[in-house]
């Protein structure tokens, strides 16, 4: 843990990023899940800056989907989807701050084959959608029940293993004044499907409501880029996080942090547009805190800039843009 | 008003598109304005269907730009935009069902200059915006203030007058659960800016919620296909309207009729998957109640099909998609 | 044709907008029929400013489509698609000048039925394409014959009969350096299956190359807006133009002229830039010719401008941004 | 080189990845340089499947921009632009084959400092352009020399050095009728502007005309992901490729092979546009190839698939998509 003691959250946080008093917000305590960001909801806990918290998430169908015979289009309900925890109260977080959220650990919860990947109608990257709105039949729903073990990994099947690369698919504050299903990803986060969004990362999210009403759940043992057909390894997880507040730190978009590099994540359609507010992001966060010209960044982001697509189905898509924190030195 | 009885409106409509009581919503009635759609206000008003509404609507900045002078950046407050009469709760409006709104006049409110427009930093159509996120420098702030009348029409300037053909840019129904900004329009209706919803059409509305909680705004004196700077002739207005409610009518996506023709109204980005959504729920109505085929219907459509642009600027586009009604014969 | 003695064309063209010689471009004459918008074929005519040209066009099938039994993925050969009359070298027409040419006339030729509609696999609005790529299967093959009549119209079936509303698909001039398939439409036309490009209207081409290489064919004989399965009732025609050239009217991109209203045309992906294209032509054009300042135009452009939407089905998609004459006086 | 003998080149080539005879291709060979893909050009030279090419390509500026003080605007001639070397014609490419191209290295070539980048007016990611047409004011013009050693990096300024990550920005075969701009990327390859398309990959690249009429230019000493500015470390260079061929290997798109992963490449606008032509390439990759059923590979990709930006400044933009081979074992 020790690049932490130089991260941003250290640094600037109201907790100089120590971990504080824990809390578990279990499937008992939190009750109701919630499908929506906002701030319409009561909290379900409040915390202080630092405050640990292990919180056991559902799967991104709430457990419904239980059996390769299962057919998504009967088990689920619209709009009824992508179950989250919280809202969780920060302490003192106040509209134009922002919150830093140090991701400890997610690791899978219940009995196996605890991942669940699917084919759901009308949606996902190769198919048409309700926005791409086709005349085409729909793909056939297929259902898939995967064993997910944090040391030998995603058993896909005889011939393929994959690595457990868990990660949380959904995480975010409340709108000001608004409440946003929790399948879209935006400014305050929500379903951005982001790999790096995984354990030992530091995500930080704008806070535009008085104690921030974090949510998250939607956690994922692996994903490709672009969670190509709309659902990854979908588990219910406990998932660990330190919370710090940064005062007067105002971000428009999320950002992230992990040992080696920086990244601002932006969630829009077209696809351009997601890269042109992660990129813009990053050339003003290089620009503002590291002493470079803004035409010096965006130049200098041409030669070294990387790019993550998050997801490319959801109501909006998702890229993270990055820069190495070796050039920033 | 002749055409209106053979409307859908007055063939499967709970009131069977019969004017009702008359009520008012005036400024004092309406109280406080809402900023988002959704069913987590209270309703200010409950009607029954058939029911006639005289709506004293705001223009969308809540009339706060008063002068050539005020700059926007410093006389409106995001995300307090776009005030919304209501919302009206419908008695016996159920999900599944839909509203049938007639629009009987939208009419100038207030002392002239009556109208306003004007260049916002960062929104409009050939701009960079929040979404497009660029580093051009924005264009300069430019307030206009113009002379409505509803006879003489719409003082641009010395050279040029405009016609007085009003609508109502904002207008809609609660999501099922979701709480969102007015300035976005969606499935439920919303920030439309589609010159078509005018004195003399019907819009059908889908019902997600009990009640149905209809909200109304942003009316406009005039406007342009794309409303291309992001700012009609925005004014504040006494706006009529007769509710009907149809039961057991579900629509996907809100619905125009005129006296000539049909119409189908989708909101996406990028601007295609509006037009898409816009011409598959047009081809299924066709097929669904005008004896057609689906491929029939498509077909037919690629030959007379005419399609509107709202507006190219909001969160998410509109674009309305028509056939004659001779057609259907 | 009163207006036209004060278009544009017959105001700066080097013929005054006089109609000279008259030449007929048969399909005997014609020989081979191309398939790009280049400069690499030899001109089939030469033409003097202000010639009359009457050109006998191939249907986009070059008629190899004559049965309802046909499949076009069994009759079509990509790339050999849109078979193109000319190129007609325009004598004096260099790089920066631009050609006006007036539509005089598009009648059907050829035995009926003349007009044929299909569906093609992967091709349309509402389907998967080549690059909206996807995974579910395509739509079945409809081939389907029309009768096509000046008089009495399109009889689309015994239930509907359409208008005769005939039209030039695909015109254009040569890029200066490339050669493009004529399926595309551009900054040069091609396939912008525009339905206002028109008998009466007058289009404005730029020329990049000397002598301009005129190319036209992909005559239909109605069409709705958006062109949605792709294939409207394409007809082999005979199209009479007159072709004038303007020195020294640079413009970017096709504009077109009507005795009401004036067009600028707009091709890319996604549809927003296509749209956003046509209309910073159109503020432009109306700043620079006609007395107003830049941001003028764009916010009177707001509340008067009109879109017409081309295809929505090319590799480009096309939008028409206008104004009426009127309000420029 | 020993991954290079299990290669798909080495498997299925005609030279079965065995190298031939060795060309040089120098600027004096070369002559004219070429500023689109077809094949209109005469061959600059024909060698047999496994032949090793040196070329000495130009940088994008064709070595115009020779100071930080040039405007690029003043020394760049719309349309030649993205000088190419070639064609190179394959005996015995035919319609329906695909060329491999291994890259073997590409090196800096001329005085230092040998690399330049700058912004040119309305180009670029983050601002408009002349697709996204807005009426901000462009950025200014800024020309950046750099000097490039493969030894020591590239020198962006005394703060920064950056790796020496070279590779071929602009690389594709001709399409069978059309001639394209070499600044776009497409179903040929092109300007794709993909950081893997490096020493020690393998391209493979479809025919579609006699002869295959390889082209190539645009060589890059380092570039982030998605050429945020639209210029990298610009630099002349040699390069030195080995050029097989492979009968009856037809591919819609570009594919690239390294020792560890497959990748497809699309090309196109919208940006998810691009990403689902790589990713069906990429499934119907596996499915016919490697033993799984399409949606098995669908629903795999969805957990494994990797992507990479090409550039988001073209006009079209290139999303790589990718497998570990050790999936696929």
């Amino acid at each position: 843990m020790s690049w932490l003691e130089n991260s941003i959250m250290a640094s600037r946080g109201v907790a100089k990023g120590q971990a504080g008093a824990h809390h578990r917000l279990t499937e008992e305590r939190q009750g109701k899940y919630h499908y929506v960001y906002g701030a319409f909801a009561e909290p379900v806990l409040t915390i202080q800056p630092g405050d640990v918290v292990e919180v056991e998430t559902h799967d991104a169908f709430e457990g419904k989907i239980t059996s390769v015979d299962d057919k998504p289009s009967e088990k689920l309900n619209i709009p009824y989807l992508n179950p989250q925890n919280g809202p969780i109260f920060v302490d003192g977080a106040e509209k134009g701050d922002c919150l830093a959220v140090y991701i400890h650990s997610v690791k899978p919860r219940g009995p196996q084959p605890v991942g669940t990947t699917c084919l759901i109608k009308e949606f996902g990257g190769l198919v048409g959608t309700a926005n791409t709105a086709l005349l085409n039949e729909p793909l056939p729903e297929i259902v898939r029940k995967v064993h997910v073990d944090e040391e030998t990994g995603v058993r896909w099947s005889d011939r393929v293993t994959l690595p457990y690369e868990p990660f949380i698919g959904t995480i975010g504050t409340a709108p000001e004044i608004e409440a946003i299903t929790s399948l879209q990803p935006d400014y305050y986060g929500g379903n951005m499907d982001l790999p790096d969004v995984a354990p030992g990362a530091v995500i930080y999210l704008p806070v535009q409501h008085a104690g921030g009403y974090l949510h998250l759940g939607d956690c994922h043992a692996v994903q490709g880029d672009g969670e190509l057909c709309g659902v990854a390894i979908e588990q219910p997880s406990t998932t660990t996080l330190q919370v710090d507040l940064i005062k007067g730190m105002t971000i428009a978009w999320p950002r992230l942090e992990t040992e080696s590099m920086l990244m601002t994540i932006g969630s829009a359609r077209p696809l351009e547009d997601a890269a042109r507010i992660a990129y813009r992001e990053l050339v003003r966060w290089v620009a503002a805190d590291y002493g470079f010209e803004t035409l010096e960044a965006y130049m200098l982001l041409t030669q070294c800039g990387k790019v993550r697509l998050g997801n490319m189905v959801d109501p909006k898509y998702t890229i993270g843009a990055s820069i190495q924190k070796t050039y920033l030195a």
